[in-house]
């Protein structure tokens, strides 16, 4: 039986995005969209066990969705995975949040992409959008300068950061910081207490062009890129890899899931995706 | 001749800012001399010839000065570097810059020192003030750890942070992003128009006791430190120092120096500095 698990009507939810706004939703959808138009074929079907791919609380009040799709073979495309949180705050608000990252094989070091929307009000957004490097850009300015210099990121970044409404965000954790490029975008977008029309006006016309902007040049110089490396090399990017995403794991979701979603199905969802990750 | 040239009445010069205000001066001052202090007779005295210990461009707008003292054999320590650039600006106002950077040799993966004020009017300065990891970071979350966790480096930043005249800065240059620290202090302080007394007491009250546990933490952990490598990593560490100080140059120095001194000065200087940075 080689239906894909992801065709059931589970599979939907993921897509459906049900607790953001139009606009939010819009741009997910359109970025997965991209990345699944552009590579085709060479992802698999997702196959992730119904309970991973949508899963809640004991409660009810936090619900989640995971959609990971891996490259066949012949890709230079590790997996991706797109993800959805939501959660009841005690306050009465909510908390939303979407992300979308996308890692490549040791084959190549062209970057990784990731984008990430945290939300917890509709006056108040967390965005963090890059390319991740997979070298060390002291040791390999000839990187930052392919990458990052000669692809101008720096203009999307700045793009954001002049509106009034952004401020420059540090992640509480500093292994996150070390991790991204020089050209993150790392916003709090704070809207005025009555405009969260704003903020969905800020989604559409300022973020959701750049996310698709960076996710372009992703596609075309990194996932279908031609930068192939030796084995040395491709050993050491495994190793530096490996030790990347065990980091994410823990620092992303080690902490917040079992708080979120309780010991069971926190430990059920975060070994799931530790096969992912390690495949 | 043993006498150290350094010993000239020219030598004073350095240590004389004669350029910037009480409180910048003896923010440098006060950091020169720990450093000294603490690492004692390990430090060679300054053999820079006298025009590179000072020098100014042929029609007297621009001048500068440089102070190196290299680490004895027995030292961790490569070299530690201070120096000021002074500059007439055809506004009528007129360009500081201060800095002072410490290198340790590649015996050890310590984290280098780095500060530097750039002042461009009496209410307007730009901070550069970390402990530049020597290595990859994301490879390395224990390095990360100890250096950056672990001395809570991230309070220092954000005393500096949470003062309203403090904005993030952004490096034009992203090789200087990229080598800098997730603690790293990039800051732009930008007082009002008549108030550069505040800019002076902002240096007093809040950069200068910043800079000064930074660099306590540097000698006590990094210069004095017990941290020594083997052969392998030292000549990676090595390589990576290699690439570090000629970027460092290039970017820093060598589109700068020819602008202000004209080309005849910046070739003496940078041929200097690349002897001492490659020693």
């Amino acid at each position: 039986n080689f239906l894909p698990r992801c065709s059931s009507p589970l599979t939907s939810r993921f897509m459906d995005f049900p607790f953001v706004s139009p606009p939010h939703k819009q741009l997910m959808v359109d970025l997965i969209s991209s990345v699944e138009t552009s590579l085709g074929s060479s992802l698999l079907p997702c196959s992730l066990p119904p309970d991973v791919q949508h899963f809640e609380s004991p409660n009810g009040d936090a619900q989640g969705s995971l959609y990971v799709r891996s490259g066949d073979e012949s890709s230079l495309v590790d997996f991706i995975l797109g993800s959805w949180v939501h959660c009841k705050l005690p306050s009465g608000g909510e908390l939303n949040i979407t992300s979308l990252s996308a890692y490549l094989k040791p084959h190549t070091d062209a970057p990784n992409f990731l984008i990430e929307l945290i939300r917890s009000s509709p006056t108040s957004l967390i965005l963090i959008l890059d390319l991740p490097p997979r070298k060390d850009l002291v040791l390999h300015p000839d990187y930052l300068k392919t990458f990052y210099e000669e692809t101008e990121l720096e203009k999307q970044r700045q793009l954001l950061e002049k509106l009034p409404e952004v401020q420059p965000y540090f992640s509480t954790a500093l292994y996150i910081r070390a991790v991204l490029s020089p050209t993150a975008i790392m916003a709090r977008i704070e809207a005025k207490a009555d405009e969260s029309a704003r903020m969905e006006e800020i989604i559409h016309e300022h973020i959701s062009p750049v996310a698709k902007d960076l996710l372009k040049i992703w596609l075309e110089l990194c996932a279908n890129g031609n930068r192939k490396v030796e084995k040395d090399e491709c050993l050491q990017l495994a190793q530096r890899d490996k030790v990347f995403k065990n980091m994410t794991i823990e620092i992303d979701l080690g902490s917040s899931f079992p708080r979120l979603f309780g010991h069971d199905v926190a430990t059920r969802i975060l070994g799931e995706l530790k096969i992912v990750y390690n495949a």
